[in-house]
């Protein structure tokens, strides 16, 4: 049976969707203020009770002398890796191919900071100590995303960002961490986030993404560079009035989640596991989850893979995702994200879910 | 009498704030947010029916084809001002030397987009025709700010500003309103938004200045303007994944306040001939205010002009002003911003608080 509504329209339809905290609408807003009286002051251009409380909290958390909060991690990273190369006086930062500011940015780093860009390693591989040996001593910063998003959110062996931030130290080469996912990869390295973050001279953490914020980020460092932050990020036309409506969410959905991510972590092994039992023309990458994320991989052409998602979620209930992107080899792919949803899922529905992707997986190929 | 606590305080503490709308604090998120059932979606980086039906709603206002919500007016004139330079091959912007831009933003224009800035005309008065008549050849841009805040909110002539808006377009040179106070402007002119944007390629407006908002502005142009911009936006890191929670409070306080620009431009003139009529050391510029705003100037140093103008709080209850500023000429200065507020003043504590302001001048002269 093909499916004749969209994979988009099937998975919002779905009773059990089983990535995600939930529809991004005003209740995640709402929720975050119930109960506020309303008393509270409005922080002004970055000043004020409520966002300096917030910033110490999350330097505390991440083990950072201060903390800057920022509208996006777009312009918190940005700004970090300007920083980095005016103190060293070197124009050069080194990133993954698949990195957000090579890919999402519209090249803002090197449109508004002239920064030039050095890309290490392949696309479908994280960046390894070899490479890090090969940068120049032109590089002033070198940036790691843990996990690495594009490729199903790997992660390398603790001990070997160990070693990078050893060799980076002797080197001169700054470190900063993207850690946009950070929360999510606390649990497989079995690590507190300060432990994570002292390898790094900086750090951005977010707050929508694992977290389910509304939006928002920090940047945390020393305070030479949290200072210079603010005069950027002022610049950047990011210093607004009132960033209350973001620093509110933000604490409250860290508060609210940061327990379960290793709830989710676990959650994201077992249903890789049953993504990968399901049949051969699928896998997930990491073939084992690093944290609440991976990456399903199909043998199968988008528009075929949609319409059997699409199918799967009509007939069962359960929305496994709301899109499906082409790979170049002819396959195709989708990002896997748990959050406070699985939970919620009926195991039986779920395993009737998984069935009949069999059957029709294997119907498609045969 | 001494007074014995800091004027921010006795502002603060004041029974009748003469300034403003109302506290900046969460309960002006709240109100935005009250009666919405959470089910609206977010939008998502710039798109979704939130956000898209406000920008037409403000495009249709402005009288422009399109308009683009933007997190701050730092970024949205950083970004048109850079746009006209690209669009026109120059590198030169013009505007007043107290502008916005060159004052308030840590010289973003210049460090981020690299941008060289002509001042025209002296700090103390506004642009003229004869001023834009020395513009170069290489000047892509002029921006005027209307009304320029920075000496009290003053205006032009309407004829004046369609003389130069011709002039402008008979030499190629492109014209940006900064209409941080553009609404409030409207009530002087006798003119729609629509027919004073007319006279501009773009225009910039703000919702938490005379509308009271959160946070945001609105950049509106044509397509190909607004359509560069949101590359730029996203370069500058503003384009955040949800920006409903400034985009739902803009439009609330929009409809809520914009019929009431009228009625704060008289109030404005009412309070303005009372501190003209009150005491000789104190002043108004402009003499007759032109919107909701004038400055106040005295004759008088800062800390005791604050002294004087926090015995009058105590006394009377009622608030003129949170702060006074040093003027080089060794008297001082503070703005006056007519929103809600100064309705619910009652007529005989006002009366009673000038007789009470000029009795204080008068002593401190003698």
């Amino acid at each position: 049976m093909k499916s004749s509504i969209t994979l988009a329209d099937a998975f919002k339809n779905s009773k059990h969707p089983v990535v995600g905290h939930g529809k991004r609408n005003v209740r995640v807003l709402l929720d975050a203020f119930e109960g506020k009286d309303g008393n509270e002051d409005s922080d002004m251009y970055g000043k004020g009770e409520t966002i300096e409380r917030f910033q110490a909290k999350m330097a505390a958390y991440l083990g950072k002398p201060e903390a800057v909060f920022f509208p996006s991690g777009t312009m918190a990273q940005q700004i970090a890796l300007r920083i980095h190369c005016d103190e060293t006086g070197k124009r050069k930062v080194a990133y993954h191919p698949l990195s957000h500011l090579e890919n999402h940015e519209e090249d803002g780093l090197k449109e508004l900071h002239r920064l030039e860009t050095v890309l290490l390693a392949d696309r479908d591989r994280l960046i390894r100590l070899d490479d890090v040996r090969l940068l120049g001593e032109d590089v002033a910063c070198l940036l790691l995303e843990l996990p690495q998003r594009e490729i199903g959110g790997q992660l390398p062996p603790y001990a070997e960002l160990e070693e990078i931030s050893a060799y980076c130290r002797g080197r001169g080469v700054r470190l900063h961490l993207d850690g946009a996912r950070l929360f999510e990869i606390l649990p497989y390295y079995g690590k507190s986030a300060a432990e994570i973050c002292a390898l790094f001279d900086s750090v951005y953490v977010s707050f929508y993404k694992g977290l389910g914020g509304v939006a928002g980020a920090i940047l945390a460092g020393n305070a030479a560079l949290t200072e210079r932050s603010k005069i950027w990020k002022r610049r950047h036309g990011g210093d607004l009035i009132s960033l209350y409506p973001y620093v509110i969410s933000s604490d409250y959905y860290f508060d609210r989640r940061i327990g379960k991510m290793a709830q989710y972590y676990e959650e994201a092994k077992a249903l890789a596991k049953m993504y990968n039992e399901c049949a051969d023309t699928i896998r997930t990458v990491p073939a084992v989850p690093a944290s609440n994320m991976f990456h399903v991989h199909a043998g199968i052409p988008k528009e075929a893979m949609e319409s059997i998602l699409a199918g799967v979620s009509e007939e069962t209930g359960v929305g496994f995702t709301a899109w499906v992107k082409a790979l170049d080899d002819g396959g195709s792919a989708y990002e896997v994200s748990i959050g406070d949803r699985y939970a919620a899922v009926p195991e039986d529905r779920l395993r009737e879910a998984f069935a009949l992707l069999r059957d029709k997986l294997r119907s498609y190929s045969a």
